[in-house]
């Protein structure tokens, strides 16, 4: 099974951040099963995601995105992610639940963390507030995660057994 | 003017190496005027490094790749940028010198390095013994690197004032 790694945000392609949940996420792939084959690496621009999505679907069977997840006007994944497979945003029940539980109040921003699309799975983010998102199209599977490290890995430890290769077990001495 | 960074080698995708020179090649373009507006990870293999820099001269002006540039076997990145143009790599002079410099004996994995396209210009590597290739199709700019940090570094440090957008101070305080 082929997996494609995208990366959203202009501080990766700037430099001024180190990718480091690339090789998180690549590492945990590889020994999960997966052929990780394709990195892609895009701005926070709706355009540039919806058309990372697109690509990365034409290459993979699993596709995982990290960043651009989360309160603010430049969290754009959600909406791109929609764009580039003509879904829908909804409020999500199950998110919402997430959120609420970690705040007092809800504000604009903190609901924004709940709409996501429409068919789509809310992942529990222990490290953090905003819910990953898993969704199956087309027999793909896709997994968006917000940027934050330590979010990405506690979100990823969580779900890695529900995607991982079945009786997988990584024997490349080159690794 | 736009760039895009093209990273080449499994040990990328498979997390097993943290993906430092696209970070220091992101942040020096950043600072040299270039807008970083994409980023393409791919294997050690002819296909995908052929799809990667085919795709990078669509989005960018200037195309930075890193990695499979030596003396073994799958270092394949100028076999396969040539593929990408359809170039003819050949003997270069200039690079020959430049290896011939570092060893007192010429093996064919040696001389192997001094094969670059026709047309292009070897770049010197003080911290090792690939020179990185420059080399311009169709008013876009192409500069291929090898995977070692040290040598990223050197080869970059020493040739950036040539590709500096004149006149830029980089001003962006949210970098």
């Amino acid at each position: 099974m082929k997996a494609v790694i995208i990366t959203i945000g202009n501080e990766i392609l700037k430099g001024r951040t180190v990718n480091t949940n690339f090789s998180f996420i690549g590492k945990l792939l590889t020994f999960s099963g997966y052929n990780v084959s394709l990195g892609i690496i895009v701005p926070d621009n709706l355009d540039a995601i919806a058309a990372a999505f697109r690509n990365a679907a034409a290459y993979g069977d699993l596709i995982i995105s990290s960043g651009g997840l989360g309160p603010t006007y430049d969290d754009m994944t959600l909406t791109g992610f929609a764009r580039a497979f003509n879904l829908n945003l909804k409020l999500n029940e199950t998110a919402f639940n997430m959120i609420k539980n970690k705040f007092d109040k809800i504000t604009p921003e903190r609901e924004k963390m709940a709409i996501i699309p429409e068919g789509s799975i809310p992942l529990k983010n222990d490290a953090g507030t905003a819910p990953g998102v898993y969704m199956e199209i087309d027999n793909k599977k896709y997994i968006i995660l917000p940027g934050v490290p330590r979010e990405v890995e506690s979100i990823m430890n969580n779900f890695i057994e529900k995607i991982r290769i079945k009786n997988y077990v990584y024997l490349d001495e080159s690794f």
